[in-house]
Parts: C-alpha cells; sequence; structure tokens
C-alpha cells in the first residue's frame, strides 16, 4: 500500500497576532512544520501548537527561518554557514523544548522560507543545516525539496531525508520547480492539481511543463492552512488520496516504512 | 572535604556586541550561567561559549531571561505564569541544543535580572519555572536565592535546588538579602568579602546586618566577569577557598556528593 | 453647536500579520492613534495608514508604546522617566516622518496600552512624555484619560491636552474609571453605551457607578475597530451623536475651537 | 582656503552594550552619522549623541541601516524599493526628533553598512532612499560613495548629495572602490593613507591601483572611532589636513560653501 504524507506550515502567529487556520487544517494534515519563534511563532504559541499536534496525533518538525519576523522569513538574508548552523541548532533546541515537554519527539526539520530557498541552491548553507540536525539527532528527517541541494548535504552529512512535491507547481523535466518568473509555473485549477498530486505519489511520476512524463520523489505533499479556500484545497487532496487507497502517515512512517 | 560552586555569568555578548570577560572569568570558576540569547547572547556565541564551557569541564546552565534585549532582562515586566514557564521552556530547549551538539548536560538553571528578582519574591512565577524545567527533564538543578520563593516552589514541583551567595551583599538574620535601598546593603571591601566568603562556605554562617550570626545555606557563590576587578576578586575568593582546604567543583557535585 | 472627536487606534498590523479592521472603521472616526512600530505597526503599515489618514481628512497621532511586541505593549515595564522621554520622542520623530511626506501635521499623542495605564497614575512617567512632546512640538495635544496625572503633567509641563471617554466604562464618582477586576467595571449593552455617551457629550455629567450623576470632560470618545461588532459600534455611535446635533471633529477642532 | 568633512559613523552602543569611542573621536570630526535604532543605537542612547554632537558644533546626520541588529546592519537582506523608502523615512524621523528636541537641524544622511553598499550599485534601491529624504526635507544631503548609483539618484531626485573618500582604501581607475577581495584592496600604512587624504583633498585625485593618477571628489572624509588607534588615526588625518591649510567644517558648509 503507497504512503504519502501532507506537511503543513503551524504555529506561526506572534503574540496579539492570529495567522493561520491551524485548528481547521490539522485534522487533514499528517505532519506539521512548526515555526520556532524566529519568522513567527513564539514559545505560548509553540506550546499551544505542539499540544494540538499530540492531540492530533501527527508528526512534528522544526520549522527554522531568519531572524525576521517584519519579512516572515521571506527576505534573502547573506549568511554565513556558521551563522546558519547555529541558527538551526537553537531553534530546533527551542522547538525540543516543548516536544519533550509534551512527550513527544521531533520528527523533522524543514527550513522555512527564504531559508529554504537559499538552502535549495547552496551546498554550503545546506551542509551547515544538516550538520546542525545531525549534531543535535541524527534521526530527526531533513525535508526538502525534490531536487535540491539539501538532500544532497543530507546524504553527505549522513542523515534522513525526505522529498516533498508542490501540488500547484508545475516542474522541468530535471524534477526541478519551475522558476515563478515563468509562464504556467503555478498552476490554478484545483482539479488539475488534485489528479498532478495523485500520479506523482501513485506513479511517482510528473509531467513536466515541457509535457514530458519524468519521475519524481514523493515523500511528503506541501499544503498550506493560511485560509478557507487553502484548507478545502487540502481537504480535497486527502479525499483523493484516500479513494486512490494511498495511506497518509506522519513522515517518519513513509521514510522509515 | 568542604565543597561549593562558584557561579558566573557568561556569553552575554550580542552580534557585532562584546560584553564580560568570559576568557578571563571561566579558568577560576566552576559553572556558568548561559545567555540563551533574550535578554543577551545569540546562536553564535551560544556555540562559542558552549565550547569554552566543554574546554574548561566547567558545569553548564541555562541563564533565562526576559524578551528584553534593550534593556538587558533587568526591568521588570509583568508576566503571567504561563508566560513564564513557556519563556522558560524555550530559553531552556534553546540552551540544550547546544549543550548536546557539544556533548555535554544541562547542570542547572539560574532565572536572569528582573525573571530573577521576581521570581524570587512570586510563588506561582517560580512554580511555572520550576514547571518548566521539570517538564524538560526533572534532573536539571534550580539554582536560587537563598530563602527564596524559588526554592519552596522547587521542592513542591519536585526538582533539585541550590542556593547561591553574595560575596559583596549584606545579609538579613532571616538569610535575605538587604535591600540595595537600606544604608550598608553592599560591602565594598574586598578582604571583608571574601573573609564572609570564607565563614559562608566553611561553617554555613553569615554575619547578618545586626551583627548576628546566622545560618546560611551556600551550595554556590555567585561572582561576576564583567571587567578586571571582577576577574581578579573571583580569583581572590578561590585562592582563599584553596587555603581554606575547601573543593571548588561545578554545582551537580555540591548538590549531589 | 457641541463638538467632539472619535478617536481610535489604528495601523497596529505589522509585516505579514494583520490586525484591526482600519479601512472599514476609518470612515467613522475623526482622529487616528496610528502605531509607531514599537507595540505595533511598521514602516510600510505606517506610511499606508498615513494615506488612509490623509485621504480620509482625519486628525493623525502619534501612539507610541513599550517595545513589546510579543506583549502588544500591553505588560507593564518598569522603565525610568528618562527612557519614557526617549522612547516617546522616537516613536513620535518616526510617526511625524511620514506625516511630513504626507503633507500632514502631527495632531495628538496618545500613549498605547500599559504605557498610558502607568502613565495615568505616574506624574514623573507623564511628566517625561509631556516634556518629549514639548521638546518635538508644544502645539501637539496630549490625548489622556479624564482625571489622570497626565492631564496634571500636560498642564505644568505647558502643553495642550485633552480628554478622552470610554463608551463601555463604569465610572466612579471622581470621574475615574472603575477598576475592571470590579463588577459592572464594563457596560455590555450597547443602546446603554450610546445613552451614556450622549450624556457626556451633551451635559457633560456621567452617571457614576453608585447612581450618582457626576461632571465629565469629553473632548474626544475612544472607540475601537478591532471587529464587525466594534466598528458597528462606532457607527451606532456617530449616528447618536449626528441625531443629537453634535458636530465630530478631528481633536484639534475641538480643542481650539 | 579649501574645505572638507571628517565624517564618522556615532551613537552605535545600545541598551547594556558599548561599542565606539565616541566621546574620544568627536573632537577630531565634524559630522557625525548617527545610528537610528535598526542596525544599532536606541532611543538613550541617540539623545545622548545628539548632546554630545551640540556641544561639539558637528554636523549631525542620520545613519539609517537595516532592521538587523544581530548582523550589526551588514548583512545584504532582500528589501523592495518601497520597504527602502519606508524604512529609511522611519528612521530619519526618528532621529529627527532627537534633533529637533536638541535644536539641531539634520545636515545629512548616510546609508549604513549592507544599505550603503546595495544602494551604492541599485539605482531603484538608492531612488527610495532619496524620495524619502526629499519627501521628509530637501535640504538633507545624501552622502554617498563616490562613483556610485547613490549620486545619480539624488541628481534625478533632486537633493544634494556629497561625495565621501576612504583613506584606506585602493582606487580603480574610475573612481570606485577595489574590491576587498581583491589584493591591494586596503592599504594598512597609516603614512601613506594620510598622504593619500591629503592628495585627494588639496589636488582632487587620487592614484588608482593601477598606478595612473585619476581625478575623484572629496566633500567628506570617512574615519572611524572603533578603537584607540582609529581615534588616533582620525588625529593624524586632521592634522596633515591642518598643516595643509585645509579647512575642516560641517559637510553643509563644503556643499554650500
Amino acid at each position: 500500500m503507497k504512503r504519502v504524507d501532507l506537511n503543513c506550515d503551524l504555529g506561526e502567529s506572534f503574540g496579539n497576532y492570529r495567522i493561520g487556520m491551524d485548528e481547521a487544517v490539522i485534522p487533514h494534515i499528517s505532519s506539521a512544520n512548526i515555526a520556532c519563534g524566529w519568522h513567527g511563532g513564539d514559545p505560548m504559541v509553540l506550546r499551544h501548537t505542539m499540544e494540538l499536534a499530540k492531540q492530533a496525533g501527527i508528526g512534528v518538525g522544526a520549522h527554522p527561518g531568519f531572524p525576521d519576523l517584519l519579512g516572515f522569513g521571506r527576505r534573502t538574508i547573506q549568511i554565513t554557514p556558521q551563522e546558519a548552523y547555529s541558527y538551526t541548532l537553537y531553534q530546533l533546541g527551542a522547538l525540543y523544548g516543548f516536544a519533550r515537554a509534551a512527550g513527544l519527539s521531533v520528527q523533522h526539520l524543514k527550513p522555512h522560507g527564504a531559508l529554504y530557498n537559499m538552502a535549495a541552491k547552496d551546498l554550503a548553507l545546506s551542509t551547515a543545516i544538516c550538520q546542525a540536525i545531525r549534531d543535535f539527532d541524527p534521526h530527526i528527517i531533513l525535508l526538502a525539496l525534490s531536487g535540491s541541494k539539501m538532500l544532497q548535504a543530507a546524504q553527505e552529512v549522513g542523515i534522513l531525508s525526505a522529498c516533498e512535491v508542490f501540488a500547484d507547481r508545475a516542474y522541468n523535466e530535471d524534477g526541478s520547480l519551475v522558476s515563478r518568473s515563468l509562464p504556467g509555473a503555478v498552476i490554478h485549477d484545483t482539479q488539475e492539481c488534485v489528479r498532478r498530486v495523485s500520479q506523482m505519489v501513485r506513479e511517482g511520476t510528473v509531467t513536466a511543463i515541457t509535457g514530458k512524463t519524468v519521475p519524481i520523489r514523493c515523500d511528503s505533499i506541501c499544503v498550506h492552512g493560511d485560509n478557507e479556500s487553502a484548507v478545502a484545497f487540502v481537504k480535497a487532496i486527502r479525499e483523493r488520496l484516500n479513494a486512490d487507497g494511498v495511506e497518509i502517515v506522519p513522515l517518519r512512517r513513509v521514510v522509515e516504512g
């Protein structure tokens, strides 16, 4: 039986500010990327989110980002690999505090926003992130962009890794994402997105923007809980996967079988 | 043979800003209270400080403070016990990340600045801090002011605790500190401070401001590494204790024997 | 013809975080207290809010708060009067930058949250805030709680001041607010609130919690734009005042006639 | 008589953290670039620095930087021109608050660190910074790198600008700085630096790294007050210029004559 994980960013509220429909999306996902207080999230939100994840029985992961609350971690900041190592370790440790207090283990780590995008292309940065994971706990899985430097770094550093795919993004023939600056990069038709997810999970292939069918590794599907239509989209993906006979499980069970 | 710990705040530099003579004071102390990035410290400083502590073989502790870098954690902020719990857990986890990566365990936790002063008088706040420690790791020792609510909270919550004394502060007959607003609260004569420390450690007593000799529990002596004279003072205390035949050891060995 | 101002906190969104229904409430108010980037708000939000205020022709005021985004400026922080002076001047200057660029002048300043509550009771703090206003521009009006130390400070320092009242709060006979910890402190019946506002504006009196009718100075009514019912409430107050023949004008026109 | 300005970054201390020998360097300079609380500085430091500048009679300028205290504003952050506009206006306004309270006007603005370096090469960013200056006060002088996009932007936007030179940096034939990554980019010999400054000021030329003498516009010399040798270097430059008969005056007097 095929298995796949559905991962979603959670816990990005901050102080008096609410963002994301965490409670609404949690029933539909199997893993949570939890903000660690830098690009979003705070200790009170972390604790609450950890409790929600525990009650739902989903896998919890660290979602470290840049020290840029003002930019929500979405702006490139030129940091050194040493900084990337320390920033990752700090946020992973902080997240771990709440996981441990809740009796949970940290399943995975997925860099957030600009850190994710930079690491995907920069081996030195990715290596530093993977070293932080390894030095903390080598059983934590790096959740990464398919075809990215992050996967190479994880392998070289000797930690587990997993690939995530995007339901609404077009792919090049080499399995990389079509740049958002190009036409057709984002797929707006929901049915088409759901169909593509089904193909990626069941067949391990995707129809590239060129029309050619190419292989793609899909351990987890990245979904969003930003608003009601996003939550409805997650639900539609889940229903299709259920209909396909695909089991939706936390990332650990996909990776370790 | 008598044993005592010498604890000092370390790792309070931030980014481009240097504060404290960490390298100079480390050879003279046995435990470090390491800033966790809120009132001071940052991930790069944390990593470096952890390495220094490891090389010196001293005990490492978390030194969580208020989210107030501008005020260096020294200003009272009215937080709830729930916030105190989450803030402590966050910073303890973050510190733990670097300890674990360095192959060290977290020996103790000592609240910083205004959080320390508030917790000393507020049982609900102290209880929340102790619960965070317990939920993370009940073997971590709370390092607290003698005669404070923190000790009561530690006992009620069921975690280990230890008492610290101050070389340059006058004590009331009940073992509490004379308020800084009163004359004679701070002792400026170095020789007198050293003599008082010797008495507290060897005899377990202190001459209160009233002149009466009263019992005091002294597991650790709080020292500073802010400047050269502070470091010289630590050295003087250490030399006196050595001459007294007192063994200076990390807090864990004082508490657990 | 009677005149009164309706003031509302605006521009408290931050980065990716939205808070407050600014666009919806603006048509109903005559003055805006604009967050200055410390407890809420950021430079992009400031610029946008200033444009909204300009288009609506309402008075703009600085709404300085504590450097505590995490607590939304609602937590007491023990600052010195010198810090209050500098924090006020900094935020007032920052706000002024956007006002000047938009061709507007700064009409008033109203401290936010815990700073407002502390200043209401602390003359030294209030005096420092008023001195910052005076040293920047003595024509800026301090908008303050009726019966508070802020008004006394404004008079002593020699700047203009104005009194605001709260539609949904009970008053003591001396014109001070009934503490929120006491029963009856908050009035939940909308019609009753609207009626009380009408009385305060037209007759200059309020029915105290004791039942006695006492005088109250009402230059401005504090309203909120947090959610749809808050906005509906502002609209109801406005309609009643219109029906009463009261003119709703920016604070400057109330104070200077 | 030749005139030149000596500008130095001041007021970069933050809270409990001290950085820079402001008091020591002030007697030797004629203009101060004062940190505005983002990359460094805080309201208490701003106020103190403004007082020092007032007593010394030097020109005061805003020194806005990235919202990155952790990186001291030295790390590239990918911001939009709209963000650059708002960030500049915010910090300029805040600085102005303290200048106005001290009875001073804002003479100039010089972007800090990575913002300076980015703006030097990016016309859209530079234009946004210049527009913020213009919208606040078109009499404020932009102090910029010779040969940079900042100067072009200032001209196009219609504000005053001035060129600064660096005593210890090598120049290309086109008047741009030799990249720090190339050999010979930094000149370590103090006497040679002083000699080069003298030539740049008196003759308006610099010996490029190729050996060719090329023209350079020098309105201001950028100096540092980070440590004792830096201060001694400023003093040496000042003495040489005095010996050369060059008058050292605030930037306004260089630009407006």
